[in-house]
């Protein structure tokens, strides 16, 4: 047996500050990556999950193929446009597609709580056949699990997916070079307002409903138009605000966003402004950042737009403080978008 | 998008026998048999998936890849000879082996409890890092899901698999022929009794340990040694009589046991009997049925006992009645051993 140096010491996490698992610890933003680099990545260390993607980029001799997890534990389980079988499998082929790959097939595998309606199932796995057959996937094999009575939330999904890269171009936090420029892929925070909204039973002038829908074909589009994405994210746990957070110490650059540039939409914005949110620390599920180089920021522009009229070109990568973040205001002035802590939002995929 | 016909119709499965989910549908026997196939075979159907293994076998041009997932839920977390951080790892590694695949790279994803220790996450995540290294995996990507304090059980995790298939055996249900004879690899039950032993508070009088471990080089010997196994399954929830009755379904064929050679510890034996457990229904997380053709038994069942002592020939594949599973007790009689129904000895997995 291969014991390693990560299994003689003592947990690295700061245990003064980390002695129990909080909500924070999922939320997405610095609690979450600090236990997936103490915990995850320091017992589990190896060159593939230190490539900090969405998924692991796998390099076989016949060519590269993507592997990604996703638990869904979204409370409730169904929202204003979707659910959280919808969302397993869209979560998880939005993983695949931020890596660059193709998403071909997926598990299912399920914690039911002893006394869910079986309707209710039915319901939900409908409509993951109905989100595989729109994404072009298969589910194709599974596992069921039962817990007793209070020991779920009705139920729990992981879906995991095997994708493969059908094109030479390069994706990753690695490529991200000063001079790009970062886009976003549609009005962000509509996932996380819609689930919350349903949660708390809030009335929202307009309904928001989420974005979840699979990227796959707007990523295609792009590849196809030979456009040399340098990096990708969608932005859900931590939102906007988290994934450009962390592209940014994942290139060690600074990137610069402009607040008039983000797109949110009237409502999202209103139900924010209630309920004291910031927008970009809201999750989406359909939404992604792509960092492109100068020059073929217009023709992403165009793609992501024939796509999604929202898109928006939202800031450049800069050669300054590396993994800086920071904000123009429409007032002129400039500020620090930090991290989100992460705790404002529990339990939205 | 593609609806197809499983979209439209109401659920298959029988409501007023399943209106709600009890722990038996996860319990492996008839009742999860039932929920896979009427839900969830139902709606994801696809050749693939209708393969009926413990694994997806996808076919790729460069040769033949396994992709396979399971949730872990044991309680307690910590139990005899392991816990839920090497379940995690062996029992999906296991399943990659079962489908002939060699097992390469794992996903972890964890939905973990507010309010659970870090220090006994910490023991989790290494005790994972120690059985990929000793099963030759590597853990690639995770996910980490926080839930409300109260909806978990400290923590459940899903594994997903990828393994890649380098021989030209083919292994499944379906190349089980009559006149194959039957192997277990080990002793019976013994991972079950240890879960249960410490989750009831139980005092065996010969502790019981668990046998979980992975079974690559186990299989890998038998490959190498030019067995041509026809098909593996490892005896997990439902122990070895789920096994026997799935793989006779999955055949058409009749499966003849004897009982006098199914190998039992004395420590299991003795605890079945004061419990009024029948062993043959209890899980083991290290042991699998190998059903290989007339002439190759000799050869396996020494390369099965050059790994573990108590393996065992345990009987035959008759042209009799398609599906049935018997048993020869030893006072010369014969019994139906039925399919459990599955709801002894929840979360054991």
């Amino acid at each position: 047996m291969n014991e390693t140096k990560a299994l003689e010491i003592a947990c690295p996490l700061p245990l003064n500050d980390h002695r129990h698992i909080k909500l924070a610890h999922g939320g997405g933003g610095r609690m979450m990556q600090q236990l997936i680099e103490d915990v995850f990545v320091a017992a589990f260390d190896n060159p593939v999950l230190r490539g900090g993607h969405d998924g692991a980029v796998l390099e076989f001799p016949h060519g590269r193929s993507v592997l990604t997890t996703d638990s869904y534990v979204v409370r409730p389980l169904f929202f204003p446009g979707g659910d959280i079988g919808a969302l397993a499998v869209n979560g998880t082929v939005n993983d695949l597609t931020m890596c660059g790959a193709e998403p071909l097939f997926l598990t299912a595998s399920f914690i039911l709580e002893e006394g869910l309606e079986t309707e209710k199932l039915w319901r939900v796995v409908k409509s993951m056949r109905s989100a595989a057959d729109a994404a072009g996937v298969s589910i194709v094999t599974g596992d069921t699990k039962v817990v007793e009575r209070g020991h779920g939330d009705g139920m729990y999904i992981n879906t995991s997916g095997v994708g493969r890269i059908n094109h030479d171009t390069r994706v990753g936090p690695k490529r991200i070079a000063a001079g790009d420029v970062i886009l976003v892929s549609g009005d962000i925070g509509r996932h996380g307002m819609a689930v919350m909204g349903e949660r708390e039973g809030l009335a929202f002038t307009t309904p928001i409903e989420s974005d979840c829908m699979p990227l796959w074909s707007t990523v295609h589009a792009m590849l196809s138009a030979g456009i040399d994405i340098h990096c990708m994210r969608d932005a859900t746990r931590g939102g906007l605000c988290a994934v450009l957070n962390e592209l940014a110490r994942g290139s060690s650059l600074q990137f610069d966003v402009d607040e008039r540039d983000i797109p949110i939409s009237e409502s999202v914005r209103g139900a924010c402004e209630v309920l004291g949110l910031d927008a970009t620390h809201v999750a989406c599920e359909g939404r992604f950042v792509a960092i492109v180089p100068r020059g073929d920021e217009e023709r992403a522009l165009y793609v992501l737009k024939s796509q999604n009229e929202s898109a928006s070109m939202i800031g450049r990568v800069l050669d300054g403080e590396p993994g800086l973040v920071t904000i123009r205001t429409p007032i002129g002035g400039r500020r620090i978008l930090d991290m989100p802590a992460g705790e404002l939002l529990p339990r939205i995929c």
